[in-house]
Parts: structure tokens; C-alpha cells; sequence
């Protein structure tokens, strides 16, 4: 979907010694090669809509305007790569996470379009998540939530929780061959902040890309208004890019989570 | 809606010297006057369906199960004064916080509903969150989603942005008398992770109260099949009593970001 | 060798239920039951040398003159009992704390007199403490300088090692039974920030109590020059007072690296 | 009194933006050009004496033993990188930093020697630091106990102040032209963990380098007796390559306060 050739180099710069972790930090460099500070010329002086080029100049009185700078959404690919170390380790625990498209507008012609992403952390341990404000589903919250284009976050039944009865929407535990489970997942494998075992299923709602290819109104940095004409490679939606982002983010989130869980009991 | 009687007194420790706070931390105490443990006496030894009575048990091999002990809404009534206090500070900025029902189930026999709540932060400045990992509304959804039953959160137009083309959702800029605004505001008031001085509109979604007086199939701390008929005095909907809590928590997240900011600039 | 009477009554507000902790925060209140504000009627206008009432109504234009507010060293009773907790912990694992007055000055007309605390943990783990600015000994000297009147800290030999050579100060290693051990302990137990399984020795100075009873030249809130005669109840030393204090800091600390130590590997 | 040539290059990564800061996080890396792993390799198996070897192996149950990985001094360049910037503004504002070498051992043959190091932050403004567990003077102990080889802490008389009485010890105010300042600065410019406007005076004590080039009694890693005669480029001292360092490690606590202290007040 993307027309953007990106081949991104990961160099490790500490961390590892003779192929495996030390414990100390592990640092890596990837260069953006793919920057043109010419393409981003012609929206030196213009506020794009919906992007962060006004907030960014507001709060900072300087404003990276080469590559989207800080907003980009290039800042997110070092989490992939710190989501990929968290993965494994989890897979090493047998715990999976993965990620759909279960939303998605139709391509449609210089324009750009939303996405629903569906996330799911399956054979996560009971007991993840701290009250009362690191609740498991909040903290993952906030993760999903730091992605650029990021709107909406639910978990389990979600918004449609708050059409349902209470009758409809408890999870009856059950005994299954001695285990105690939820009959239902409603809850999406969390209930009051903490994991239960069940699956983790939560939902994060993506806006269209900004950058659509049609002529828009807006102002330039003085004020005046000004049309404006996107050029240069963009995205139409996303999905599915964003996809191994969500994983990463989940990753990080449940490892950390791992992590704290041993400091439970002395 | 609520046929409890919960007159709750809070008393001052600290923080406040001559009618002023000095700086101190501001420490103040509520007693849970209100508790019975008598009527958790049916509830201590079974798992309430979609409560955190399990995952607590499981976390912490112990479980206050009076007055359903730390896993309680009524945890956040610190909160609330908290938020009491920071809004104080807000109006005196000229920011003003609101918050409405905007959705809710019809009242049921012995049976509860959800609601969506939505919540206005009015005439914020420019310039509060901090990316990457702080930004405005993914701190928001943190502080909404560690609200007792919240399953969902947005920010503008939420998971509708997801159905939505680029050239509907974004938000042109204008020149409103020599300030610069958005035409539309799709975005919440939020972009890029940063208030961009539009009203910061958002929707959290409840579940229904898990406490049901119908008679639900669940299991003992044993794993042993058992029917549980709650008694005792609950509600049928956290709306409208959740209201003062949404206030709160955004008061408190905004004025926390008012602060940073200040460090934004040397 | 103080002459005030202060019987304190800890008050527990949460996270105990039925004689256990439950994982939640525990919560306490001690009330300062002995506060007279007329003792303290003649230093309201004053600002007593070396004591922080002078920084403080600079820092935050208003000052809680009654008791010493947050500047004194009352406040530090909270951490005894959360120490007290900590022990029973580090007790359990056979970790003991110890802490001796090693220097203190003679008992003096009017005056105060400054003293040498000596603390020692005993049966630590190997491995406590964190790379690279969360090494054992820099986040005890933190919590040691945060008690009130303590002007100087030192781990091992402390400032007797600027005094000597290399192959004085090292510590060998031995094989001891087994058990690798250092023969020496110059180091004090930390090496490299981490502990080694040596006894952790660590001194804290303390200067005189600011509070004399002999006249003192000073300035009052308006800056004019006053003669000030401290009246009231006031210690000659803090120590032997401070040794509970010295041992609480040094449990949380060390109780504080066991569970961070927890995480260390996955 | 170095024998090493270490060229060091600071490359930016992020955070300037047209030879201004962003106000992006700014991003360095200085490759370590001049490690030869083949200086390390008799040390490969043997735990150096006071060195950090044995507590990372047993920590982490591996070891980066070239170069000293996470322990070596020279991952403190950073610090000094990073206290330059910070200084740069601190210097816009008045503020000033120095250090000297108070006391040092004599050159010895193949030996090594202490030494204690002067701090000087002059300027800092009145207010700097946070009761009661962020007092200016508890996180400057925390920062200088970070550096490599420091083993103790003293602001203002520091262990002096332990032999001193109240009346001598204590700092009378006095106005000076207008200005509530004190007559004297035993009290190292922090009273009751704030800053009061007179310069703040601390020392550093180091121990000898561990690294000596005289033969020493150790065990390897097998816990196997050896004699270890450490070949390689190594220092005699800390001192004065230590003196950016502390410098560096004043300037960042100092303006971390400035920013705090931006919060103060509403």
C-alpha cells in the first residue's frame, strides 16, 4: 500500500556481547536514509491539517519541519525493534500476541482512510496489571494511544459494553478440568485492572492519514490563508503498517508487566 | 439511583497552614463509614462474576472482600477531592471541565446498564502533552481507563474516525481574527499528541455495574459450582455518579500538563 | 537525653486485613499529639540560623512556623515505621541492621553538639544495586542525606581512601570454603555499585542541632537585625534519636534493591 | 598523568534542528575507538580486586570484560557531553561551576592514589530542591556517588560538622545591602535541603584506581587462587580527569532544579 522504499538498518550498540544480553541497556541506531529535506520544502511554512506542524511550533517556537520531525511516524519504528526483543522472550514464556485489520475504508482516489486494529495477547499469565493506576488495560491504553493516528482504545466488549445489561455482559466462571475460567470474555482478559488468563482482546481505532492528495485549505505560519498540495510518497491508511507496531506496544506493555509481577510476593 | 447513604467527611492533614497551602503535600483522610462487613459475608468465599475478587485472589493470595477492598469504585473518592482541588486552580486559569451522559441503558428489573460519558476540558492552552510517550490524550485514556468499569475511550471523533476519508476527518485551519484555529475540530483538540487550543473533547465507556440482584452461576474459591444472589444496596449505573470522577481525573491530568509545560522553556 | 515527651500512636489505615498485608499500600497516621503553637509564638517573625525558615518562605512565600512544618525532623517518624515493616521482611531473609553513635561531641552548656553515625547491613544478597545511577551506595547516600541535619556520607573507607594508595585500599579475593569472598573490606560491601555479599558499612555525619539556647544575631522576615533566645524543648544531639532513623533508611533501601533485583533476570 | 589516547567524537543524532535545540530529546553517540579487547584478554577469567568484575558475573552471570563494559569510568563521557549543554544555559543565567583537586596522594611507583574533589555552584538561585526526599543536597550526593570511585559525600563542613557545636556551626543571617544572606556558609549553601542563594560547597572523596601495576593475590572465576599483574594504559589517579565529570554531574542536578522550581508556583 505504500509506495515509500524504506530499507531500515538496525545497528546494536550496546547490550549484546558474544550474541547475548549482558543487562545492560540495549542501545540500537537506525538512520532515516529515506529523508528528502526537499520534499518537505514546500510545507516548510504551511500548517498541515490534522497534523502536528501548528501544536509543535506553538509549544516548541521551532518546528523540524523535515521528515515530520518528532511526529513523524518513523519515531515509532525503534519500538518495533524493542518489541521484537520483548517478543521473543514472551514466546519463549508462550505467550503470543497478534494483530488484524478488522476495520478498514475503502481506497479511494487522492484520499485517505481510517482502520480498526485488533490486538490480541493470548496465554498472558493471571495476576498482570497493579491497582490503581496501572491497571493493566490502562497502561495499555496509554501504549496504543501514543501511536501517531491513534483515536480510540477499548478492551473486551468495549464501547458496545455500554449498550449491554449487566446479565449479558458478566463473565460467569466456570471450572474447566480444574482451572477456573471465565465462560465469556467480555471482559477481554482483564477485571479490575488485572489479568485473568483469558484472552487479551482490545480494539484501537486509527484516524485517515492527514496527508491526503487533495488540495486543502489551511493557513501558513504568519496566519494567511493558503491552499495547500501534498506531494511527495504517502500512505493511504495505517493498516496494515501499523500492525507490527501494535504487537510491539502490546509486547512492551505485557513484559513489563511480567516484570513488575515478581516484586508481588517476597 | 443510588440507595446508599454515603455522608462522607474528609479531613485535612497536611498541606494547608492559615487557610493556604503551603507547598506541603495535601493529605486528607475519608473514612468508609458506610461498610458492613456483614453484608460481604455471602460474597467471601465466591467469586462475583466480572468483579476482581478472582483476580485479586490470584495476584495477592489474599482479598479484602469487605466492601470489595481496593478493587471498590469508592477508591476513588480521594480522586474526586483531589480533582476538587486542581479545579479550583483551572478556573482560576479560566479553564473550565464538563462532563455529560451522553448514552445510557434503560433502568432494568434487578438488572444493571452501561453508559458513555462524555467530558469537555474547555479553554486549555496551547501546548500541553509531551511527546512521545506523554502525550495529551494517550494520558488521558490512562487516568480514564483506571475508572472502576471503564472499558472504552476516544478522543474527538474516537473509533467514528476510523469510517472516516482524510479529506472529512482533518481539520483545516483558520484565521479566527488573527488566532489560529481549526474550522472543525474531528480532533478533540488534540494533535499530535499536543492541545491545540480547540475544546478537548473525549468519550469514556462504561460497562453495567457487574452487581446484578439476579441470581448468576459462578464458582467458589474452591473451583465448586454455586449460584450467587447478591444482596445488599447497589447501583444500576455508574452514570451519573461517575461524573465528578471524569471531572477529577481530567482536571488532574490537564493541570499536571499545565506544570510540565512550564519547563517546556528555559 | 531529650526532655520532650512524645508518645506517638500509629494508626493503620489500609492495606492490613485480618493480620496480613494484602499487597495494597499501607497506609498510617500518627497524629502529633505534642505540638504547642504558642512555644513556637516568638520564632513566627524569626528566621532561626541554619534551620530552613528562611528557604523555605523564599521557596514558597508562606511558612508553617508551628512544630518546624515539613523541615522538621518529626516528619521522618512515618519512614521509622515503614522501616520497622522493611525489617521484619529483611529479618525474615536473615538480613540484619545495625547502627552505632561513633563520634559525638560532649554534652555542652546551652549548646548542641554534632555526631558520626555508623550503620552496617549485615547478610545482604550479592547482586543489589543497579548501573548506572542506581548503584547501591549513591542510592543509600541519598536516603542517608535526606535525613534531616546530615551533612556527610561515606561508604567503606569514604574520604580515608582519598588518603591512600591502591594497593592498600583493594580488597583480594579469596576462596573462602568455597565461597568467593574479598579479605579486606575497604570497599565497604559495594563494588562497582552492586553489593558483594560483604557486610555494607556506611558512616553519616550529622552537624549540631541548630536549636541552641544561648542568644544568636539574626535577621527577622523583614530583614531587620534581632537578637533570637530559642525557648521550648530542644535535643543536644541527634544522636542516639537518629539511629532508628538511620537503620529505617538503610532497610527500605536495601528492601527496596532485593525486589528491583527480583526483575534482574527474566 | 593519562597515558591513553582517546580521541572522542560526539555525534548528534537528534533533538538540533538548524544549530538550535528542538526541544527533542538530544541524542549523542561517541564510539569507544579506542578499546582493544586484546588488552582485556588476561583479565578475561580473573576477578580484578575492588574492580566491579565479580559483582556483575555474579549479577548478571555474564560479563562485558572489555574495556570494563558498564563499569569502566569511560561511560561517565556521556554525563560530561550532556553537563556541557547544561551548563551552557546555566551560564546564560549567571550561574557558575567549578572544581579543584583539595587533596591528592604522592605519584608512587606502579601504585595508584585518592584524592578529594571541590565543588563550587555558584549563583544558584534561592529554593533549589524538594522536601523531603528530593533535597538538593541528598540528589547531588546521589549524582557524585554515581561517578566511578567515589566513596564519599560532604556539603558545606560536611564530617566537621560532627565535631562542631551548634554555636560555632550554626550560619547567623544577616542583610546585606537589602539582602538576607548568612555571615557564614557552614552550611555549604543547602539549608533544610534548599538552596538559600550562598554558594554550595561540596567534596568528593575517590579512592585509589583499582587498576595498580603491582602484582596482586585474587581468585578467577572458578574461584581458583591467581596472582594478577594488570599490563595495559591505566591511570594513576581520578584526579583531574574527574573534575568535568563532577562538574558536568553539579550542572545537570542544578538545572534539573531550576526547571522544578518552575512549578513551584501556579
Amino acid at each position: 500500500m505504500s509506495t515509500r522504499k524504506e530499507p531500515d538498518e538496525v545497528e546494536y550498540l550496546s547490550g549484546l556481547f558474544e550474541g547475548k544480553t549482558t543487562g545492560a541497556p540495549i542501545a540500537f541506531l537506525i538512520r532515516n536514509k529515506d529523508a528528502k529535506t526537499s520534499d518537505y520544502e514546500n510545507i516548510k511554512n504551511v500548517f498541515r491539517p490534522s497534523h502536528a506542524d501548528f501544536t509543535y511550533q506553538e509549544k516548541y517556537g521551532i518546528r523540524d519541519y523535515a521528515g515530520g520531525g518528532r511526529g513523524s511516524a518513523r519515531t515509532l519504528l525503534p519500538c518495533v525493534v524493542a518489541g521484537a526483543i520483548a517478543k521473543q522472550i514472551l514466546t519463549s514464556q508462550g505467550i503470543e500476541i497478534q494483530s488484524n485489520v478488522i476495520q478498514m475504508g475503502e481506497e479511494r482516489e487522492k484520499d485517505t482512510v481510517g482502520a480498526v486494529v485488533q490486538g490480541i495477547i493470548k496465554n498472558a499469565p493471571v495476576g498482570l496489571g497493579e491497582p490503581a493506576f496501572m491497571k493493566f488495560h490502562a497502561v495499555l491504553a496509554h501504549a496504543m494511544m501514543s501511536i501517531n493516528a491513534a483515536k480510540g482504545f477499548e478492551i473486551g466488549e468495549g464501547f458496545s459494553a455500554a449498550r449491554m445489561r449487566g446479565s449479558e455482559c458478566n463473565d460467569e466462571f466456570i471450572n474447566d478440568c480444574g482451572r477456573i475460567r471465565t465462560k465469556t470474555n467480555h471482559s477481554g482478559g482483564v477485571q479490575g485492572g488485572i489479568t485473568n488468563g483469558e484472552d487479551i482482546v482490545f480494539n484501537v481505532a486509527f484516524k485517515p492519514i492527514p496527508s491526503i492528495m487533495l488540495p486543502q485549505q489551511t493557513v501558513d505560519i504568519h496566519g494567511n490563508p493558503t491552499t495547500l498540495e501534498i506531494q511527495g510518497r504517502h500512505d493511504i491508511c495505517v493498516a496494515p503498517r501499523v500492525l507490527p507496531i501494535v504487537e510491539a506496544m502490546a509486547a512492551m506493555v505485557t513484559l513489563d508487566f511480567i516484570l513488575l509481577k515478581k516484586c508481588n510476593k517476597i
